[in-house]
């Protein structure tokens, strides 16, 4: 059969087609991301269960006057495809390519970014303004997960839209998942209206009767409107959660039947208000193993395609470990030494290696979906009853919570510890996702101490010590391995606020903070070699309460002062290291090198340390310019 | 008749009077409240609101062993005067006295903090859970407010405790009021709630039997236990919203029957899980002028309790405007002449002077209830299709938002413009309300322009310079009034990143951002008088882009440079300072003035300036010691 992706570049072509052919491309689509995704990773089971809803929305709306707002965006790569990105599609997450994330800057079609979850819907209430305020008369559609719909913003923004009447389409792409299986009340509740036998009856009645009269032209929207409220309750009791907030619900329907999907979001978008369509799509779909193992496959290694095979792992005796897997069988040590060690994480069991501690102790880890804010409160609520949560959140996603740090733990002073995973540059996730703020974000809290480890075996020191000091406190660490194979050694404690001394050295001091210390250790080692001239490292462990101590010596002993830290400059560890050395009579240069003021792509790590001139041979010649 | 409330210290008191002795408590305690209140000014209406509820949950529960999370605090003033503060109360809100919020480190009955909305049910949870661990049965109690429950990360909590069956109460405090009237889909199905007539049948008989139930001895919980999901529905459909998260939900109930409030209390603490009770009460309830304008008296000045006339305010052509009053008149000049311009503010129509817009242009301001993330991500969406909003939330409330800042407004470089009221020390509000750290958190973030005015002139100024600049834009500007009677004047641009000499001066130059350089230019000039050297004193206006030449050219001229900012020191504007500094040849000092690094209590603003510092005499004293 002849290809009909071959011919569709973008929407208005895929318009072209005629109804009974958008299965056809629904599974030409399926194919070509399953194909790239084999040989270029990315995110893999979101993009699968949403084939039919992608190809529906494109062919229903007019794309891109009418707005699609994919949260979070890693369900969009079959948009991509096809809104002109597919001839470069295989450069997908890769430096100079296209971003695994929607992106304004990038299509027009995408119109909104959307690397973290639950923002869509407010977005969509701000274009809906927008274009109401403009005169315009364009659909605005919002696509959230079930996972993404935790979030506490997605329901504020349900709450606004319900009173606002604004005109928005909200889809819920209810695949029972967020990266790991899906928690609260809302997930069971979301089960509970797909199983209720007296709404399912009602719901096929009502789609078969409206496939009847689609058929000859009418469109649902008068039928729609005499189901009111009531009537609704009558039939299906537990409909008007949404409909409570002023919604008008639709479904749940079958997410991979494109011609029922396609169907209703030509009828329903002709009423007018908040909107919300349930529809039910299973992640990976199409795919079996990726059907079968959903967490594994979110975002999987390179696979053979036709067996489901993933390339192997590289044997674990053989390389240092992850940072997260240090900090999983970590916790799980403490939890089994202490009763009052906690793990807490929103969404995040996986990625973080909680799920070590769940597995173990399932009644000492709790995951509380996408919810970074109640995360963090409910830990400071265990702290402030005597417990020692570790409250495990990506850096980036830690924004997410700011207020929950300083209100809830730092003012009262509660002995949370907050382990920052992904800390610093995390490669092809991009620019949405590197960790890049903590340092400046954390250090300005009053009581909060401030750590980053500069390899695992101080990651385990580290969460041992803030395991046995009664202070907030905050350990970032970077997406990556380690550097030994050894590293469950005995943990030890390590005296707060004191750096250490890896080489001494002569003229230029190197001052690091975090897993970035390697690379200066490198760097330094390599100036020795060549130039016969040692520049001092110092790991200086604590960007808060920083080693005072330390600094004024190096102040006396060199003449320039170099800062490496994998963060943003502005306010970070080298500005730290700048107000220490007031006081002093340090009256040499201080050369801070870390992330400019921009933001920053996506690539692989070393691409952007490169980029960012924190890679080995940055660091070589800024030391090299330094000795001369 | 003799005064109960007298002999009332702690509530173990309060538990050895008969439940027929309430009212009167509930009578005095009102009184108590509205005598203070008419002479130490503070939140009024809400407190007036709980009172019943005070005294209900006091007696009910085993308090301080059972904990209450009031949400937000300034509901809580019976409470603090019935946990032994009564004789201190007169010092409410006052520099060394009591917080006018609950503060753990006052009172062992305050357990968790709130001085920001919408997390007491995750502090909640988090205290079960830790309750759950140690084999401790103890009632947890949260008291939330139909304002507060807007807030993401109530949502984000009831989700969350629906699904882990965590055993708590969570009291619906229902006013229909945040600070303002309160808005969205929610209010309104709380509204439809209590006037359903199903529902009204349904509960007064239920509430009868269960008066009968109580006076011989059995309580409620078989009959609860019997009144499934199912059956409720059938008699009130609205219920579930609450329901359909997975908790049992009570109510409503009259808010202001302290008799029905106690034996419901008793009798529902006994069933586990998580329960909601919807209770309805008044703002301002018992005092007359206060139920009718709940705004105006939600924090009164002082008032006389006979006649309910407030303390008339000074002659406005007496004295500057507050800074919130130049922001509103403006803005609304600014959305006159320009159809792009839109005001966006979550439940501060009032306090940010936004309701002038409101009042004049309805359709172009959002009040979006408390609910930060969502305005900023709602920003964002009118940004992205052309609309200028002005999204002022103030500065200690943005830290809720600060993911969306870089997320959704600063990644994708939209044209949105934050207005952060109450910047810097705010006085009597206290620790959780100075907005002390919007320096480093703003100016850490690519693509942000960050700036301050020295007075109001300046920020009708900067807020035009803002209209006419399509970047992210943070205007952050103090509590309090500005400097001029004649303020309205034509706006002008300002070059971004240019600051201004204000005075030319010798050895010592102070750089200043914001208003607290009207104080150093006093300061100066006094140290000029007295012992006739003249610092140089530059308002440098942009925290980001900072003056770099500016910086550059006094470094060359002066010996020592004193940075002043209200705000924390720790990458703050001093910070943005001494990395300009980096790369010239200035050998000389630097004195950063601010808040160092200790959260700061309550008290007036000149009470709290001069203990950082930063107060008149205290800059006369630093610029002193540098002159010699």
């Amino acid at each position: 059969m002849e290809s009909l992706l071959d011919h569709i570049e973008v929407p208005s072509d895929l318009r072209q087609l005629k109804i009974e052919q958008l299965p056809q491309v629904c599974k030409e689509l399926r194919d070509f991301i399953i194909d790239e995704s084999s040989r270029n990773p990315g995110h893999f089971g979101a993009s699968l269960g949403t084939v039919e809803l992608t190809v529906a929305l494109h062919y229903a709306f007019n794309t891109p006057e009418d707005r699609i707002i994919w949260d979070v965006g890693h369900q969009a790569y079959g948009h991509k495809i096809i809104t002109g990105r597919k001839k470069v599609f295989p450069t997908n997450r890769k430096f100079g390519g296209l971003s695994g994330f929607p992106n304004p800057q990038e299509s027009e079609y995408d119109s909104f970014i959307a690397g973290h979850a639950s923002i869509s819907i407010s977005a969509a209430v701000g274009m809906a303004l927008a274009a109401k305020a403009k005169g315009e008369n364009r659909q605005i559609v919002a696509v959230i997960g079930d996972g993404a719909l935790t979030g506490g913003e997605a329901f504020e923004a349900l709450d606004y839209a319900g009173g606002s009447k604004a005109n928005i389409l909200v889809i819920l792409n209810d695949n029972d998942m967020a990266i790991d299986a899906n928690v609260g009340g809302l997930h069971q509740y979301l089960i509970d209206v797909i199983t209720s036998p007296s709404y399912n009856k009602f719901r096929d009645k009502t789609w078969n009767f409206s496939a009847k009269l689609s058929q000859f032209g009418p469109d649902l929207r008068e039928m729609f409107k005499k189901m009111g409220r009531g009537l609704k309750s009558l039939f299906f009791k537990e409909s008007n959660l949404f409909e409570s907030l002023g919604f008008r619900y639709f479904g749940p329907l079958d997410g991979h039947n494109v011609f029922q999907l396609t169907r209703t979001l030509q009828d329903i978008q002709k009423i007018p208000g908040p909107k919300i369509l349930h529809i039910r799509t299973q992640k990976g779909k199409g795919f079996k193993p990726a059907e079968e193992e959903q967490t594994e496959w979110h975002a999987p290694r390179k696979f053979d395609k036709t067996t489901g095979e993933m390339i192997p792992l590289p044997d674990k005796d053989t390389i240092p470990p992850k940072y997260q897997e240090v900090f999983g069988e970590t916790l799980l040590e403490l939890a089994q030494k202490d009763a009052r060690v906690m793990g807490v994480t929103p969404a995040m069991a996986t990625g973080c290696s909680m799920n070590i501690l769940m597995r173990a102790m399932p009644e000492r880890a709790f995951d509380v979906g996408i919810a970074e804010q109640h995360a963090v409160t409910m830990s400071a609520g265990m702290a402030k009853e005597g417990m020692i949560p570790f409250c495990n959140i990506y850096s980036s996603f830690m924004q997410r919570a700011y207020d929950q740090v300083i209100h809830d733990v730092a003012i009262q002073n509660l002995h949370v510890i907050f382990c920052l995973d992904r800390a610093g540059l995390v490669g092809a996730d991009g620019v949405t996702h590197h960790g890049m703020f903590d340092i400046p974000y954390m250090r300005a809290i009053p009581n909060m101490i401030v750590a980053a480890p500069l390899n695992e075996i101080e990651l385990r020191n580290m969460m041992f010590t803030a395991y046995s000091t009664p202070s907030p406190f905050a350990i970032r660490y970077p997406r990556g391995n380690g550097e030994f194979l050894k590293w469950r050694q005995e943990m030890t404690l390590l005296p707060v606020g004191k750096g250490e001394c890896l080489r001494e050295g002569e003229n230029v001091a190197v001052l690091t903070i975090g897993h970035v210390g390697n690379t200066a250790l490198k760097a330094a080692d390599k100036v020795y070699t060549e130039k016969g001239k040692m520049a001092g490292v110092y790991n200086m462990r604590w960007v808060k309460p920083i080693d005072t101590e330390l600094v004024r010596n190096i102040a006396k002993s060199y003449q320039t002062i170099i800062t490496v830290e994998d963060g943003i400059l502005a306010g970070g560890f080298g500005s730290a290291v700048l107000e220490t050395l007031q006081g002093t009579q340090f009256s040499g240069k201080v050369i801070r090198l870390g992330i400019d003021d921009a933001f920053v792509p996506h690539g692989t790590q070393q691409e952007l340390y490169k980029m960012c001139g924190i890679d080995f041979d940055g660091i070589v010649t800024c030391i090299e310019n330094e000795m001369e």
